[in-house]
């Protein structure tokens, strides 16, 4: 059954009024792939080494806050707690990005995580697009998730 | 260059006013894969057809509008005009995402077209989350871009 | 006395700091009245089936997440649920709208039930103009209320 | 035609970039009903005249801002200007609410003149629902509209 | 040690889940100095007493409810309450401002109460910009904050 | 004359159709000072150098494109480029900010200069104010405005 359906077969913000208050946590990761000469640029080159990445770090916290916002069935959420990590992988010419989003509350911050996840993958895009027009933002996925009744999960393979 | 970079090596938002203003169209694609089980109860099941991507239709236009709102150094659009398509994909179990975003401006709207494809993206995501914890949304990426002094964008084999 | 009025005459946000957190619900109803056509096409002309209506719906959720930025003196709150249902009355050529939200908190979710009415009726109203400019939104009100210490609400004759 | 839905039957953003910009004004009105104390309460009582209405007039020219945030299909506008009227209607215990929205666009500003009105309404509801849960909005519409290819537009028997 | 700063020396949103609710009071204060003549204006002029501050008290209180928007590392709050306080300061020809924000949660609600003010300042700013270009806001201070693990503070000749 | 005023003595935005749309710029100013410690742990302590500058930039840039969402009376604007520059101050241990906002457009900048400066000043506050409740927002100004028919403005002794 897809929870968010109602009767009539439209879409509806599930209620969970019933779920008890816990400690969520969950982490998405995704990465952006780029040309070598562009990983270079961001990494190393010409300006503050990793001011692209400061930028993308706040629009992931950022665009963690604005998830129901975007999100049409998403709950507003009380978020206890966001952090992101970039990890530059040389030989693929990409960066990865990690995300943890974390509260006590009555549903999941999956989709908190996710959304920090792209908003950065995006800033990161928007800010060297000026010369690289064939990035892919990809891989978007969680990877772990703690809390709420449907217990634990971790990604295999990670 | 970076041109999103000022001179102290921080991140500002470009001057576009001398820029003049020209018809620009940019299309951006996405996709994001599933248990089989998850794409037949998406397409098929249970509930009316489409339901799913109705609202994921919805998420991506208003988030394309959102999208100087969450990534931080685009500039404030007039969009003229915004319009998704979804594929399914039976065999990979997937579903393309592709969005085509229109303005006539002083910028591209290459962010606005890849902020819809994603936003639509976390919209599916977030409604079958709850029997699916295993989706991942990749290849998200500009195919085609015109307007603008930079020319026109083709993205090959496309 | 309004409670909304501070000792100097002008508007604050009433203290609920030390209102118990209970479970609230709030249902609110609206109708939008329109031409006989425009009736018609939106239930049964040219296009899918509902799917104005799936759009309004939409709508409608995101609207009442929307509450306390639009309504100036609103809680900001953690909605837990809301659902809308649209009921056609052929008769009068117009759309029911209801709406019910739902919280687990200090503060009532009447406004939040009556901002997914009017802003669901906006937005069909919004899809149909081009041909239809004398609809009407009308009998937006609260039709039942529980929860809070103000005790429990049903409109009479309904 | 529905000119919000697409080729497959779902909703866009209608593509307004052909269109010319020439200056548009629409004039929107609604009404909200309450019991006689409330009226007067609102008017004459206690607090200093007016002030729930400077309130009201406060958020429905926010509201106007903000309709392309709430109204999925609606475009981002650069509204050049909005004001609202109240007139009470003492007989009725009933306050009209007038709203009046302008732009130099591509697209008519009925929504946003029409958010206004539905803004400030609820604004008002929210400031006195403590004292009267009876209160009803009532007969939304557009009244005029001027500018555009559609043409002008008068409400008859306004 | 700087809270806000995650291990890689990028800004995090720090986790608070730890902390237990508890009732969190804070009062911000600031000023707008401006021309005699514009101060005359405001007070008595032309428009009905009190008119510009009305506005920027609305707009002091949906600051405070954006201040997680606006501030990047800023939790999302559920604030119970806001209010502001204007008094005018004729010899300088300033109007003092002052927020009071409340919660009962697991963060201080000091920045709250200081997007409180200087968003009721911005306006007044805006509202008589037309005339006096030579206002200057001043003084945005914390005075006072209660609740905490931290313990209550009171600004020293306050 | 208050120009945003209406005939009823109630706020309005303030028509701009009849405007030209000419290149306007603005530059604002203001500082936030501190404990000579807090000045120190910014600019040299502990962190990579600049990273709360980092968040402050992004902060104030972002603020500088919600300004119409803050201030009521404010215009949506096509903001075209907005820039900021932080200036420590080491003997006052302060920190100056400038902010520069450009368009092409109706209406002046001044607005979003100043929430720039203002949102960006807020943000260090909070990335700091676990350890120093003792800081001042302070001497926010206009320094200098062109381009709109009311003429340049460069404030006097900058």
């Amino acid at each position: 059954m897809l929870t968010h359906i109602n009767e009539s077969g439209r879409a509806k913000m599930v209620d969970v009024g019933e779920k008890g208050e816990t400690l969520r946590i969950a982490t998405a990761r995704g990465r952006i792939k780029m040309l070598p000469e562009t990983f270079d640029r961001i990494m190393n080159g010409g300006v503050k080494k990793g001011d692209v990445l400061a930028v993308a770090q706040v629009a992931g916290v950022m665009g963690a806050k604005r998830t129901s916002d975007l999100v049409p069935m998403c709950h507003p959420i009380f978020l206890t707690g966001v952090d992101l990590t970039f990890t530059p992988d040389e030989a693929a010419a990409a960066i990865e990005i990690e995300a943890v989003a974390r509260t006590v509350g009555r549903t999941g911050v999956e989709m908190e995580a996710l959304t920090a996840v792209t908003t950065a993958a995006l800033t990161i895009y928007d800010m060297v697009k000026a010369m690289d027009r064939t990035m892919v933002i990809d891989e978007i996925k969680l990877v772990q998730k703690s809390g709420g009744k449907s217990g634990d999960f971790v990604l295999e393979a990670e």
